[in-house]
């Protein structure tokens, strides 16, 4: 069976799975230039079925990496949810219509688009930035850490055991499904496969040239994105809270046929008697449909016997549930069927050092489109921030805010849907005194509430030493009156705002690239008054000083704003300034490059794209104006006075290295 | 030198040149599933230098082949012009600011991005619609045309014989040129390389695997669209009408640096003794200048020297021009130096078996960004007739209206290229006495009238059988008047609607894909009266006939839409109706696919993206409504009443071919 090697080798950072909370770890660490390997035992990414929906704060997040419009073309655009319930004889008909996003959120709105395809985007971002691979068939069978060496910055404390599959081990478990239910019998359902993807099937079989080898490496840090059954966490020894309940769903994804005519809308289906539907309009004339069923859920707390269920049988539940309406289908691209349980990690992270995200530190029900979501969103939180120590940026403090700022999120994920899933899975009230059902007038309302949750932009994270909301964590404490829209603690606002050097506009998000980097923005106000002049010719004094905290961060040899980035944005009319008006530091030199015309904002009227209206949005006084510091991955730092240089540069101090 | 083998083949349509107007032709092709060659003589597709100027009109078209956000995302958007002449001291100073797109005409504005990188989209979109490659290295030697052939649908009386070169012989006649001025051997400058295109430069060596073979080629049809040389053009016997001026022009890529504020707009610089600059602000930092080289210009009709032209020559008279502001480089990507020439073809044609377009047809000076986008909308305007007729779908009588509207286009172009330029090298007038100056007030006004013929949008074919706008050409006549702003011979105006369906806003233009199809826009008014819905009910019976024209041009087993598509806008509320509202012609029936979703929108409020207005905006009456066809180029063929099927019917039987 070949020979069983052993070799050693360091990483800065190891990573296992390569599902979306792995690759987005990956992607971050690949575009800050961190030595990293990511591994996954499987043979090839996912390509049909899994997760699908796109949150809004999501697609924020593709963007920054610059592949987010991937996303937003090949998706599919849910923008109502029709609510339909028994009417008083027990017939079901639409009674709301709900928008799918809060207008005025977020320049996106939420979307479907499946697991396989964001794996793509990201597997192609590696390749562009850094040429980061998966390793795929690669299964750790050890794990030790050194605690020792957990507080030495330079240390590898980490050591794994990786072991090379052969094809054979990693055949895909992923269950594909032709007309009518009948399997095929390879797992994939080829037709489904994006031209892009047949590269990666081609060299799956390129696996066996290591197989059955084993390697050890030893790594400074460790992410454990392995899933709900995480060998990770097990070695760790850390227990998932929670509990699991009786409800039994299935799940198809076809291309309906049918009479509905809200087959295109995302839908939330009580049947009076039979259960519930929800309808997930997809890509490719897909849709999905999230389907109760009621007559093989057990009383209890035994597991239900989930053997019995088959594609007829979910469709059969389905079409009694939508009757009178008739749905049936001839494409079948993918089903499966669960029993929802909600659980939450305890710890996050051993020693900061192994850290667990995704699916391995909490799981859920699927259907309110959460868990690619939050799973991904846990690495972006992370991965800037190990970048940012493993090249001696910042010290190891800042790691610590990645339980606290997460498991908060993962907490508030399981309550959300706890009283999501009970309020779609129970029967619908008959009446008001009805008390043992639930009232659709609840359910509208909490689907409604829930959507402000379910977009990604209400996150809030707490205070501490990189977000200074309190005193209690951080010496430093922030005027949020001088900006009452730029919270601190969540994600920066986006509006629309122009180049001063040529007039073009942007989002204010597309400026803000996750490519490791801290961000002062300056919003200058009114810069044709005296005063603010003035303040900004004070602000541009400090900021070049040879003993600036943007000089005494930045290493020796690096670009002026590889580590701080100085971004201003003023308000007087745009065809009364020029950059020229501004202090060198604002706009910096290049002895290749020129002037940098790209530091230097105006908040006016755009010729095609309206006016964004920042100040007036942001609740930013034009004769005051303010600083606003936001960290890598967009959120909120400090909000505080254009005077009060001290503050910032006490602000990084905090956790900054001097290099 | 190897063997000089021969053999024979056969193709529907060869394509010599693999520039702009070629590429567009292939995409067409591609996309239509004709077989189809291309060849060029060069060794490789241009990476620097070159044209850059995209149209908003040029925008659209390749959005309708679905790239046009690739060229969106990566371009320079230039959005203000500024015009730079004399105060009454003789220094430059701003005069006014202009918006570089008319703000409204498009959903694109013009913007700046190098050929090199249009015709990387072209091939990527040829190899994934018909794994269609540009032959390189290949050279036709010998051209015949069979006339007794001509007029018979299925012959190739084109013959062509072609020469495979070797490596050596189309080693790249580009000049790339670094650090001020000296130049680099191999003739690029591959730090601007994009990583897409580096396979590209890898495989040229793949040449030499035919070199110095020679084959014979029949083809249906040709296209000449190899530039102003054309070696088509001159085995044709065509000539080119026209001058050359007096004028050179040296053109220089530069990263400049420099305290001229407006570096980043596109600018207008006329000096008060030393000629004029043009500024077009590029991508990655660069700023292409095209400057007046008023010291070697010749007087009378001798070709001036360009010889004595070189990088210093040019920015030294860039930097008296700019005067008192200053201006130099440290990186240099690409430099020449042209003298102004306006010609037009005689013909476009040989019994319409043999094309030309592009430079082959029209030259003129570069400075308005015209040339690659009246190049391509040449080919854009040719390809979908050749396509269709090659398809046996539409008879040869619509191949005339290549020329009689593309050459109106080229003479256009010629009249405003000569106007504008006569304005641009000008020297100022010093008052309004200087009769020999040129006025600014004149200047500035040409500009303005300019953009609009500048965007491509204004282009207006003239009446034909494939254009109904009088009763001389086509035995139909339309009925303008029932969408005023929807304009006979223009392209389709784009505003927003919203899906049925789904309720998902889609610009119009965006539902306009460039797949050969000819459409029929049912703007179907309020459906909710019922008169309207009565003419729907009328029309969804004509269209469903056997004997209409949707069942007559459409091949036995091709899809229902496939030749002709029905789109139906209507303007009732979005929530009073569904798609089971309309007769099933309008949202046709797959046993696979069930239902149509894709064909009925609403002009209504859109949850996140505003209300279109398409009625109003297009002067439509909810009450009346009206039948609008487009051709496969999104122009606009007839415009008529609802109730009068038979005209539209008539208009098809002039030139389509029962299936």
């Amino acid at each position: 069976m070949g020979s069983i090697g052993e070799d050693t080798s360091h990483v800065d950072v190891l990573i296992v799975g390569a599902g979306p909370a792995g690759l987005m770890m990956a992607a971050w660490l690949a575009k800050c230039g961190v030595k990293t390997r990511i591994v996954d035992k499987r043979g090839t990414k996912v390509f049909n079925g899994q997760a699908d929906g796109l949150q809004c704060r999501t697609l924020e997040i593709l963007d920054s990496f610059g592949f987010g419009d991937r996303a937003w073309k090949e998706a599919n655009h849910m923008l109502e949810i029709c609510l339909w319930n028994p009417d008083s004889s027990g017939v079901i008909q639409r009674s709301a219509r709900i928008p799918d996003t809060i207008p005025g959120i977020s320049r996106f709105q939420q979307v479907v688009l499946h697991q396989g395809r964001i794996e793509r985007f990201f597997l192609d971002f590696m390749e562009a930035n850094g040429d980061l691979h998966v390793e795929r068939g690669v299964l750790p069978t050890k794990l030790e850490l050194d605690e020792s060496l957990v507080e030495s910055p330079g240390a590898y404390p980490v050591t794994v055991h990786l072991r090379h599959l052969s094809e054979a081990e990693v055949t895909p478990k992923q269950t594909g499904t032709a007309v009518n239910g009948s399997a095929i019998q390879d797992g994939l359902f080829r037709s489904n496969l994006a031209a892009d993807d047949t590269d990666e099937l081609i060299n799956s079989s390129a696996l066996d040239a290591r197989a059955n080898t084993e390697e050890v490496v030893k790594a400074k840090y460790m992410l454990g994105a392995d899933g709900a059954h995480s060998w990770v966490r097990q070695q760790l020894g850390f227990a998932l809270e929670g509990e699991s309940t009786d409800y039994i769903w299935g799940v198809l994804d076809i291309v309906p046929i049918t009479d509905f005519p809200d087959i295109r809308m995302r839908c939330a289906i009580h049947s009076a008697e039979s259960g519930s539907v929800m309808v997930i309009p997809r890509e490719n004339k897909l849709v999905r449909l999230y389907i109760q069923l009621t007559t093989t859920a057990y009383n209890g707390g035994k597991r239900a016997d989930r053997s019995k269920v088959n594609p007829d049988v979910i469709i059969q539940a389905a079409q009694k549930i939508m009757a009178p309406y008739k749905i049936t289908y001839r494409r079948l691209d993918w089903w499966t069927a669960y029993q929802i349980g909600q659980r939450v990690g305890t710890q996050f992270s051993k020693h900061e050092r192994i850290f667990l995200a995704g699916d391995a530190v909490h799981t859920h029900s699927p259907k309110a489109g959460q868990g690619m979501n939050v799973s991904m969103q846990d690495s972006y939180n992370l991965g800037w921030k190990i970048a940012n120590v493993v090249k001696g940026l910042a010290d190891r403090s800042i790691l610590k805010t990645y339980e606290s700022e997460r498991r908060k999120i993962a907490q508030d994920l399981i309550a959300f849907d706890h009283r999501f899933s009970r309020l779609f899975s129970g029967r619908p009230a008959r009446d008001i005194m009805d008390e043992e059902g639930i009232s659709m007038d609840t359910f509208k309302e909490a689907f409604e509430k829930g959507n402000m949750f379910a977009s990604g932009i209400a996150v809030d994270y707490c205070s501490s030493v990189i977000v200074a909301k309190d005193s209690k964590s951080n010496s430093v404490v922030s005027t949020q009156e001088l900006a009452p829209e730029v919270k601190l603690g969540k994600r920066m606002p986006s509006v629309k705002f122009l180049s001063q050097a040529d007039a073009r506009p942007w989002h204010l998000q597309e400026r803000l690239p996750s490519n490791g980097r801290w961000r002062i923005m300056v919003f200058a106000g009114d810069v044709t008054k005296p005063l603010q002049k003035e303040k900004i010719e004070k602000l541009g004094a400090a900021f070049g000083s040879k003993t600036s905290f943007l000089h005494r961060y930045t290493p020796a040899g690096a670009r002026y704003d590889s580590v701080i980035e100085v971004i201003t944005v003023h308000v007087a009319p745009r065809n009364q300034v020029d950059i020229f008006d501004f202090p060198e530091i604002f706009r910096p030199y290049d002895e290749i490059d020129g002037w940098d015309y790209e530091k230097i904002f105006v908040d006016d009227l755009s010729y095609h794209e309206g006016h964004g209206k920042l100040y007036e949005t942001f609740g930013i006084d034009p004769e005051k104006g303010c600083l606003v510091v936001l960290r890598p991955d967009q959120y909120v730092s400090y909000v505080g006075p254009l005077e009060d240089y001290d503050a910032v540069d006490r602000l990084f101090s905090g956790f900054m290295i001097a290099q």
